[in-house]
This record gives structure tokens, sequence and C-alpha cells, in this order.
């Protein structure tokens, strides 16, 4: 078993390895450097059509990509500690965060990245640069709604525990100071989230 | 247990019906009609602060929201037939095709909606035509790259069973179609695919 990776700040990346990390597993890890544009070349483009890492490849030569399929894959075969919660309301309000995570602030977040930010331009065919600013307010509108949502005194984004949607949060906010969008200084909660997830050893995997 | 629904031509709430048909499984269903706002009412808002949906309210009070959640949730509690995969490798794949779906096709088909149909013009506060008008050969060109995935032969999105791939899938190339996004001509095998997982029974829940 290999994994096809990169190093920070490449966003999905990290949270494969910070889940490895919290699990306590090593997989072979074989680096693609993005800069180099390797992930583009006609070799990976075997392992994943897209371009794109990470990408796990199994012993009997199958290719998984999506940061969140492959820690799905570990999940599977390495049950505890439970990364995508235990049980199945738990398990339905992990996988509901990942994508809240993911469509709310992700999403937008790439937006500007891609369309608005200089170190994408050389290989964006075309930047949209008035809506790729435009996207800045709704990554910050993103996170002030989940610094709303955490008003229950929740100690984690899904709930009591940490979990892969922890992961997705904190990799989506680092990425987006990367690209000059810190969490609003109003949110408190979120800060102190953020504070706590960071500190665990497995944010420097 | 309620669902908090809308009828077609809402993609996201289709494709939990289409679930529920596959798996045999009844639930109440309260609809909240969206032509009148209703998903952005005060009371609605307690029960997903996004104003979205679908969303299932369980017996004892929680809310989850995200349409693919609600599956898994019922799926834990209902594993047979298996509508996410069985194993780790397919449940792996099972999410990766969830995911490509949703990042290539459902994100720009999106952007289409939002920033150039004229049908939502009067909910979004400004409109990105260009852009908008550009993701159209974005998402021609996801249909297009899904076809060459699938000139391995394979029955279903994500291998030889059907799964929640393909709901999610067939739903997302069904809205396309309202926006005025068919699939392309040259595309035989997604055709092919789109009129298989058509002919299933679920699709008209």
């Amino acid at each position: 078993m290999k994994l096809y990776n990169e190093n920070n700040p490449a966003p999905n990346p990290r949270k494969v390895r910070i889940y490895l990390a919290e699990k306590g597993l090593t997989v072979e890890q074989v680096r693609v450097p993005i800069m180099k544009r390797a992930h583009k070349d006609p070799e990976f483009l075997k392992k994943n059509s897209l371009g794109q890492l990470p990408v796990l490849e199994l012993d009997d030569g199958t290719f998984i990509s999506e940061s969140v399929a492959i820690c799905r894959y570990f999940e599977e075969l390495n049950p505890s500690p439970a990364m995508f919660g235990t049980g199945a309301k738990e398990r339905a309000l992990v996988e509901m965060w990942i994508r809240r995570a993911e469509f709310r602030l992700w999403n937008p977040m790439g937006q500007v990245w891609i369309h608005s930010d200089p170190r994408t331009a050389p290989v964006v065919p075309l930047q949209y640069k008035e809506f790729g600013e435009m996207n800045r307010k709704v990554v910050a509108n993103a996170m002030t709604w989940i610094d709303g949502e955490m008003a229950d005194g929740r100690e984690f984004l899904a709930g009591g525990n940490y979990s892969i949607a922890d992961i997705v949060l904190l990799c989506g906010i680092d990425f987006a100071k990367f690209v000059n969008m810190d969490m609003p200084e109003e949110c408190a909660r979120l800060r102190h989230w953020h504070a706590r997830v960071s500190a665990r050893p497995s944010a420097a995997a």
C-alpha cells in the first residue's frame, strides 16, 4: 500500500496525514511535488485521471482518491478510535459537518484561491477576479456561521468527540489563512476550537 | 421521525426519496415549499440554520441535514441492501464517487444555476453571469470525463453495484438538464448508464 501525497500547504494531503497521526497508523508515502506539476504527469494521471492528491494505491492495484474516501478506507479497517462517529446518529452528524465545512467554507475558499490569487494565475485559464474577491466575504460569513453553531458549547465540530469533521475544518481554516483569510476577530468560539485542535500533536503531521 | 423535504425539481430532496425507495423504507414526510420560501422561515431555520432541505428530525429532537448524511443515518440502521458499499474498498470507492460527482458536476452546475439562470436572479444578491455561463463548459467537461471513466465497462458509477453514488450522479444530471445542460451527444456510456438508472422504479420517487 502506498499513499501518494504532498507536503504543506496542500490542504487535502494534510487531512490524511492528520487522520493517520490520530489513528496511530503508518503508511508508506510517496511525495508528488505539486510545484513541479508532477500531479499532472501522464504516469500520475493513470493513478487519478483528475490529477489531484492524495491517492492511495492498494496492494491489489486499486487507486482511491479523495482525502475523506481514503480516510474512510482506513476507518473501515481500523474502527478504533472512531473518527467518523459511533452509532447511526453520531455518524450522520459527522458526515453532516464534513459536508457543511466543505460546501460552506472549502468551496468559496477554493474560488478565492483559483480566481483571485496571483499564485494560481499561471495555471488557471481565466481568472474571474471580481467573483474570486467576492468569495472572501462568503468565507468570512461561513466562519461566523460556524462560530454561531458552536454557541451550544460543543467541544468539537460534530459534538463531544474529535472527528474527521474537525480535520476537514482545521485544514480549511489554515489554508484560508494561507490565502489571506483569517478567522474574524469576533469568532471567539471558533478561535478557541482552532487553538484546541491545533495543539494536538496530529496537527503537525 | 420526520423528513422535511420538497418535490421535484429540487435535486437534494430527490436524492433522499430515491434512496428510501431503493431501501424499501417509509418515513413521514413534511413538505416545505421552496417557492414560497418556507425553507427560510424563522421556524424552519431552527431545524437547519442554513435554510436548506432536506432535514431529518429524529424522535429525540436531533436535526440532521445534508442529503447524504441523512441517507447514511438510514444506512447505519438498515445495512441491507448496501447502498454505501460493502467492505473497506467498496465503501471507499463509493465515497470517492459521491465526492467526484459533487465536486466535478454538482459544484459547477450550482454556479450556473446561481449565477446565470434567470429563475434564481430574484434571490441571488449579485449574479456573476459571465462566470456562471463559463461553468456550462465545466459541467460538459465533467460529464465527458465521467463517460471516459466508464470505459472500463462498469455497470454502475462506483463498480458493479448500484449505490448512493449513482443517486448523486442521477439527480445531478437531471437537474443539469433542468438548467439546460444535457449530456453531450457523444457520451454514449454515460447516456446508457443514465437510461439504466432512470428505468429503476426508484427514479420516480
